[in-house]
């Protein structure tokens, strides 16, 4: 038993996707929030900004007192959490690893990956996946702007839908059995995605990937939250002035409240 | 006389449209340019995070023992300015005072403003142009996304064309003599706005103002070099791993040599 938060950071309003998906598969859990939208977008910076950027949120989150750090951000898990995973005295769990593991049992021939430049270019989609589906084939499509779309709340309109469009061409001249949503900003987009697609790919949301792989690892580690009230929420964002909570209300379906969380640039 | 060059930041690949003006109208200067790519994009951070931004990319060009300092980004120069003009002992140039000085002959009756979210709320550009010409009307209209697009080398798709519809709505609606791209990202998009908009709007391209400005500056102050070998331009970049190269092989027309700017994030 274990009572403390579960930490998650993101680079902006993405990771919210993931935290929908982790409040209802741990409903007993106290969670912290971080989205470094000072800092957003992750996607297109470099390897050693983003391990950078990783470690400070893990740290925040760490000095919040919390029993684990989910990395709630495609970009950041790819290129960081092999450097974050083994240094500090909590697990460090990203998106990438309890999707892949999930889809194991199928042994789709045909993957799909829609994430970010940064994503894309570091392979780790492609190696993760090689590594337990070695037969399986990747086809993987970079996909700068939609980030920025979702944290600008542009979810819904012909300018995003378009952009999606341009995306998804790929996977319309070479089906995919399975399509991943390797930015957690993506889900937000679920239906446009779905309607520029086709039927015939099952789109694969992380967050429930990350929900059920987290509950198994709290259950089998024994520290699970062992409590009658309500489990407690808290929002921190490094910069104030974005459209946050707007999208945040979008997806929570509630109205939530957010800390300034202080850390230098 | 002085021979030292002149410093030009920007937090991406759109001051080189600034940039590119300078060189036209000061033919014998040399030009060092700073590229905030790993901080890109500036538009959406807040007024703390820009002027703690601008300072360090000020000092940075400082150190290189630059005459003056050009801030070729409108959101910088709007929210930042202010608090760095008068801190150093060179000059630092914003994009705003030069635009708007050159529109007071005129006294245009309405004008309008495309800029960042965060220049908008800054009304800056309101502040300034009322200063000169206290009847004129101002009509806003912050454009999140453009500068993301054109960082990504989106800058001729029909993505970019109907983001650039959406915004252009208002000024068709309530025409206006003149419309400022209040961000120096969007002359990139010059020919889709021109489109988008239709006749009787003069475009207003701040790096020509920007240009007449320092040469004007540099003659008064007698700050002009006086060299007879070609002008030297160096290029620093906070984040290699960009798209910046490509865009400003557009911009310029010819390939550029890019160094690594070390800062602390």
């Amino acid at each position: 038993m274990d009572n403390r938060p579960i930490g998650i950071f993101d680079s902006g309003v993405g990771g919210l996707t993931v935290f929908s998906e982790l409040i209802k598969a741990l409903p007993n859990e106290d969670m912290i929030y971080l989205g470094d939208t000072k800092q957003f977008p992750y996607g297109n910076k470099s390897k050693d900004t983003i391990i950078e950027l990783t470690k400070r949120n893990t740290e925040f989150l760490i000095k919040k007192d919390v029993k684990a750090v989910v990395i709630a951000c495609g970009t950041a898990t790819s290129q960081a959490l092999d450097s974050v995973c083994d240094i500090y005295n909590v697990p460090v769990i990203g998106i990438i690893k309890p999707t892949v593991t999930s889809l194991n049992n199928e042994k789709p021939k045909r993957v799909g990956v829609m994430a970010t430049t940064g994503t894309i270019r570091s392979k780790t989609w492609q190696t993760e996946i090689k590594k337990y589906m070695p037969d399986t084939e990747i086809i993987n499509q970079a996909c700068p702007l939609l980030a920025q779309m979702a944290e600008e709340g542009w979810i819904d309109n012909d300018v995003a839908r378009l952009t999606i469009r341009e995306y998804v061409k790929v996977f319309k001249e070479r089906p995919v059995e399975k399509l991943i949503l390797g930015c957690t900003h993506y889900p937000l987009f679920m239906k446009t995605i779905e309607e520029e697609l086709g039927t015939g790919t099952e789109i694969i949301d992380t967050g429930k990937k990350v929900g059920n792989y987290l509950k198994e690892y709290l259950k089998n580690e024994q520290k699970e939250a062992n409590r009658k009230k309500q489990a407690n929420y808290e929002f921190f964002l490094t910069d104030m002035e974005s459209q946050f909570l707007n999208v945040a209300k979008n997806i929570l379906q509630r109205d939530i409240e957010i800390k300034k969380a202080r850390m230098h640039i």
